[in-house]
Parts: C-alpha cells; structure tokens; sequence
C-alpha cells in the first residue's frame, strides 16, 4: 500500500507543526509520497516584496512575477527544507516540481470565464507514475509541490490538493493507494466555529447536503471534491484530519457511497 | 562517457543566452550532468528584498536570511525554470539540491578564519554518485544547484564549481567522464581585458605563473583550482569555454602534466 500524503500551507509555515510533521511523516511504513502547498509564504513574500496577491474564489492569480515567487517558494524554499529535515529523520525524500523527471504534466488554464494566468490544469494523463514507482522503489520517498509544467517550457502553479488527488488516483492505477489530506483541523467541521464538530465520514449525498447547507467554503470545497474523484477513481481510502494525527485513524473518513 | 557541464550564474541571468544554451546542452549526445549557479539573480533578489549581499574574497556571506534566498533562487526558480526549458527540448531533467535524494551531503564550512556562515564544504565522499547513475540509466538528466545539505537538517550554500568538480571526480570512479566550465568568455583569458587572449591549455606549472603574475583572480581562481582537482583525480578532460561553445572544442584545455 503507498500513503499519498498531502499537507497545507499552515503547516509548513508553522515550523513547530512542520517539524512535528517531519517526524510523524518519516515515521510512516511503507512506501509514502508527500504533497505540500506553500501558499501563506507565497503571499508573504509577495507583500515583501511590494506586490499584492489576487485571488479569486480561494485561488491565487498568477501572473508572471507571481510564478517566480511561487515557483521559488513551493520548488524551492518549502520542497527543500522539508526535504533537509526528513534527510535528518533517515527518510530519503526528493523534492519535485512537476517538471522535474516530467513528473506532473499540465496544461495552462483557458482565460475564459476567469483568467487564472500561469495556472495549471491536470487529467488523468497528468502523473508519470512510472517514474514515482522508479523512485519508491529505490526507497525514495518523493516530496512533491504544487508547480507543473506544460512541456513547452512554462511552468504553471497548481492546486496542491489537485496534485495529491491526481498522484493518487495514478498510481491507484498500478497499486493499492492511500490519500490522506492533513490540515490544522481534526477533519471537516460541521460547525466551522466548533473544532469538535468533526464529521466522522461523508458520503456523496451528505456532501451535496453540506453544500446546500452553506457548511464546506473557501478552500475546503475543493478538497473534498478532490477527496471524491480520488475515492470514485480507484483510490483504497480518502480522510481528511490533522497533521498532528498522521498515524492516527481521527478525522472525516470520505466514502464513495452511503 | 559522461559529460558534467557548469554554466556560470552570468548566463543563467540572461534569458537569450539561457535559451540558445538549453538548446545545445540537450542536443550533446549520452549521458550528462548540468550544474548551475544564479548568483546574479540572488543577489538582486537581495537587494529587492531590502538586503545588502555580503562577499568576502568572491564568496556569499550566507546568514538564514541569505540561505533562504539562494535556496529559493538557485533550487526554485532556477533549477525549475531550466528544467522546464530542458523538458521542452525532450531532454529528461530534473532538478536537484544536495538534499534530494541525498544527492550531496556537505558540511557547514567552519566559523574560523572568517564566518561564511550557512556555507558548504564538500569532500571525496560528498556526491552519491549510485544515485546519478540510477537517474542517467533512466535516462533522466540531473540539474544539480548549489545548494547542498548536512543531513542534519540544514541546507547549506555551495560554490557550484566545486559541485561540478567534486561530482565529476565522484563520477569519474565509477565510469570515464569529462567535465566542461561554460561562462560568458572564451576560455582563460591572458589578458582580462583581451576577449581573444584565450590561453589554449594551462598545465600546472602555467597555472602557479599565472597566479604569480596575478593574471587568475575572483571567480577564476577557484575555477581553475577545481579544474586542477577533477584533472589530478581521475576526470579524463576539463576544459572552460563559452557557453556558446558547448558542442565546440574551442576553449582552454585543463592538463594534468605539462
């Protein structure tokens, strides 16, 4: 079984969650990739550095100053660092922008309705799971951002959760896989107000009801429609919980029927 | 063969330059190995951030602060922007810092005689040449920056020419390869001030003449002393040439004897 890990922004921008993480993560058996976001130090640097981050419903415009500091941020600064500290716990980790062995292969999103500039788009022929098997099975563990690439020399900034999903789902396809998304959460919130309101699993026809009752915004919407093509698209298990519970099984359990 | 090829922070800076030399990087046939530096661009990255670069004898000074920029820079931008470009010529690349997959482990440089600060020392057993291999058997192309790790959890800034040499002899006991310097100039010049003073070949009885006559200063210094090193430890040629020149054999060669 190969865990598909995926971890927020306010975790590897929170350096005594990230370091807890770290230990947690390479404590994990089995083969295991890891998915991180970046976004919190993206917009940070940004205002460093006099610009403003536009976003438009929970997603980052990206213009061409903004995907140098993404890429620079996520493929360099986070994939790195990261990287370094799970070399000190003995995982044998590698940091990888989509470009990098032509991993993750987008395409630039169409202008029209919203145009999201440098932002990428993935499909089911996005993930070069070949050569993430080539990896694991060297006992690698692949630390993987959110900057693909269109194989035409530019690089595109994509949703993270997109990517763990997609990785997931790829792989699904050659062996059994895990996804889990780790936040700063205990798992989806029935009452966003109330961190003990956690949801102990969801169904396609709870979700449609969380929707309709205005419970899942921002950028959890995404991820649970992510949670979903993973589970509906060969993946074994999908759940939603917090970074400090990786080898715990509390959290949202998500489940591709009721 | 295996062909370790440097190109110097001066050419990744220049876009026209970069574009026309991606393209004779992934047209040089068999296996081969790019190292890069971006100190121009760190440096101004630097100054846009409010920061002043210190260099003391042609070397960064690099406190935290520094080590975050040259590690987004050279490990973020750089090394991604580089390999999308390679990806697009149809040549397999994929980028790597010291940390990824342990690829090069140095050590913090020691505070005395003067504090580089996060900067990286490297030795006969720094590279992990098992690895290169496995990635060149895939066919896969490395893009190695200058930043390396400790293993300890800390990223560390490296002279990327000292990368190229050290890689190249670690790679040389394994299986014959050549490494090429590519910078902005034809060779070693005799005369700085002369672009057609390239000195043809330099042996090590040239080289203590031209540091006599004070004709090998800044960055040229280290270079030919990391040349000497790859030539003196198994490395079957070396030689510094332009960028331009990739596919060309003008340019000064490295001897080992005179």
């Amino acid at each position: 079984m190969i865990n598909v890990i995926k971890i927020g922004g306010n975790i590897v921008d929170n350096d005594a969650l990230l370091q807890q993480f770290v230990k947690d993560f390479a404590a994990v058996p089995g083969p295991k990739v890891l998915v991180h976001g970046g976004g919190v130090m993206a917009s940070r640097l940004q205002k460093q550095m006099g610009l403003t981050p536009k976003m438009i419903n929970g997603r980052r415009v990206t213009d061409e100053a903004t995907l140098r500091i993404v890429t620079m941020v996520y493929g360099g600064w986070c994939g790195k660092h990261i990287t370094s500290l799970l070399q000190a716990e003995s995982c044998n980790a590698i940091s990888l922008s989509g470009c990098d062995g032509n991993v993750i292969c987008g395409s630039k999103r169409p202008a029209e309705p919203v145009d999201y500039g440098f932002a990428g788009d993935l499909n089911e022929k996005s993930v070069n799971a070949d050569f993430l098997l080539v990896l694991l099975n060297q006992g690698i563990t692949p630390v993987i951002n959110a900057i693909t690439h269109d194989k035409n020399g530019n690089l595109l900034n994509t949703n993270a959760d997109t990517i763990a999903s997609t990785v997931a789902v790829a792989l699904a396809q050659k062996t059994p896989t895990e996804l889990t998304f780790c936040f700063e959460k205990d798992g989806v919130l029935y009452d966003m107000e109330d961190d003990s309101s956690v949801i102990a699993k969801i169904t396609p026809a709870d979700f449609e009801l969380l929707k309709a009752e205005g419970r899942v915004a921002d950028g959890m919407l995404p991820k649970l429609t992510n949670a979903f093509t993973a589970i509906n698209q060969g993946v074994s298990s999908v759940i939603i919980k917090h970074a400090r519970n990786i080898n715990l099984s509390y959290g949202t359990v998500i489940c591709s029927h009721s």
